[in-house]
């Protein structure tokens, strides 16, 4: 079958692959949609980063070259004979997290964590195996390509979960990238009043109005603290730092109020010269969410299956696993105006 | 009267000094003690931090030169016609904090705050003027050099509330200088099992462990880290960062379990180089306390009152007030062994 396989840093290839044996544990999933995420992005631009190299991943047992794709959802194909929850022809969505499962969800990450798709074989392809705990049935009527957006979507559902955004709360989210653009549709959805998405780029800030903003701020045109407090004069409720850059860190505990909290969504590629008396002085709390946990991963579903989250939006584009490299990764590194971009494999609704 | 009085930066004068005339919500307290707080000593070595110089200081209408002391307890020698709460003869603790009061107490101080003895008049001589609100009745059997350290415990006992310390958690401290030595105090007074102190000196070391800390480690002699992960392998639920610099906000951050609580006690004078995501692998949250609330200052009297609080091992010297530079600031200065510095004004009991 073919696949999108990681070879090296700007050495991606669409080649002839061989689908691993299926586990007794495992389901064999027809891929119908797999989206490109950030990470790959990052494992593409300036990898390796998480894909192993030189030794097998401890959870998967892997090593590059690996079929990347980790956002994605397709037909229950066959099923490994201890598998007891699927049948074959359910339409599914993979959260593609794998723990030790040693601990409690919401600890269990932090033992170490792997990712179908990054540490091992994942979905851009036309077959993708999983283990059966890792396998989500979509509602009735939800879309398989929804179902590719689950995972993402899952990281903004764990950010304002994390941030304990309440019913009427003010939030400010720094970056209107794809998981900025998600997190102002779960804010909308967990009931906030007023939602400030801050970026450079006009496009997102369109699109974070699609998403559910109420009001976008264009940090290069204008001071956006002064901006902030204009709109929410008493200071955020809660922020959410999704750019990973030093400005927008200060700037995020800068606009929260007093004994509210900042949550770090972002990866921090590199340190930063920052004053801890700015949390002495503000009173702010700063937290951290790291993917999701599997419930957070199952409310997604369900969320997005009664309409709560509507993503959608954040699709710029649907491309051929042909073309994934030059319509995928190349658009995704020059064009800022998009944002999620999904591989049609399948493409089964 | 004979007041210690900042002039300015090494410029501390013990002089004559009227005190200003007595408001009608005010009270006059005989001095008995009155300690010498680590910003004292900031003020002598580097003001003006906080003593305003060149204008008015907001909340108390005053500027330098100033008599210093914000660390003192005695018995109300007169009060003003609008006080309804003391009489003559009361054996008092003050609080120094002065707010503008427009906010529930949490949050009132991030409107900005003023000290009684760095931004205005304080307790380094016979009398000292306070509101009636900043004063705070003794228990029966209450010392009134005890009273002299509720302030510095109070700020202990906002920091284990801010760290949501509990009953049978493992907590570490970062530093055992007099407020790190007191949350280990208060530490212990929450019910904490373990409780770790790091320093680099072992004289605070062993202070530490005559306060309530059950294992003190040198810093400067073994890998911090390792020496807590031995002790709490699990990693402790709550830290303290009470040294301000940037190994030990590093150090704070990774001897914590996930999903648990750095706290920021101390004031970062400079800005540290350091990655977000040291949060984002870890798992932890930070926070921070500045001063404490009115409600955290008349616990801090009414645990001391019962003997849960037993800060009294901080004193390492008591001194009169002709001697304070020498004897006081010089001193902090200049031997590390030295915690707590009362100085004796009406030596009262």
């Amino acid at each position: 079958m073919k696949a999108a396989v990681w070879y090296g840093q700007k050495d991606i290839r669409v080649e002839e692959r061989e689908l691993k044996p299926l586990q007794d544990n495992e389901v064999t999933v027809r891929v119908a949609w797999a989206g490109i995420c950030g990470s790959d992005l990052h494992e593409y631009q300036e990898g390796p980063v998480f894909v192993p190299v030189n030794e097998k991943n401890d959870l998967t047992g892997e090593v590059a070259p690996l079929t990347m794709g980790h956002e994605f959802a397709g037909v229950v194909e066959k099923v490994g004979k201890d598998v007891t929850k699927f049948k074959v022809g359910d339409r599914v969505a993979i959260n593609p997290t794998l723990t030790y499962g040693n601990k409690p969800e919401d600890l269990d990450c932090y033992d170490g964590f792997s990712f179908i798709g990054l540490h091992g074989d994942g979905g851009f392809t036309k077959f993708a195996n999983a283990p059966e705990s890792n396998v989500y049935l979509l509602p009735e009527g939800m879309s398989l390509q929804d179902g590719a957006l689950v995972e993402p979507t899952a990281v903004a559902v764990q950010a304002i979960k994390e941030g304990d955004v309440r019913l009427g709360d003010n939030v400010v989210i720094f970056g209107a990238g794809p998981i900025g653009l998600v997190t102002a549709n779960a804010a909308k959805a967990a009931g906030a009043t007023k939602i400030v998405v801050l970026d450079l780029s006009e496009e997102r800030l369109e699109k974070a109005l699609e998403l559910g903003a109420t009001h976008v701020i264009n940090s290069g045109k204008v001071d956006p603290i002064k901006a902030v407090y204009e709109l929410i004069p008493e200071g955020a409720d809660v922020t959410f730092e999704v750019a990973g850059v030093a400005p927008t860190f200060e700037q995020a505990i800068e606009v929260t109020r007093p004994r509210g909290t900042m949550v770090i969504v972002s990866i921090f590629a590199r340190p930063i010269n920052w004053n801890p008396i700015q949390l002495t002085n503000k009173g702010v709390k700063v937290t951290s969410t790291i993917a999701y946990t599997p419930s957070s991963f199952a409310q997604t579903i369900h969320l997005m299956g009664t309409g709560q989250l509507t993503p959608q939006g954040i699709i710029t584009s649907e491309i051929e696993l042909d073309d994934i490299v030059d319509k995928g990764f190349e658009a995704l590194t020059n064009d800022k105006s998009q944002a999620k971009i999904l591989v049609k494999l399948s493409g089964e609704k």
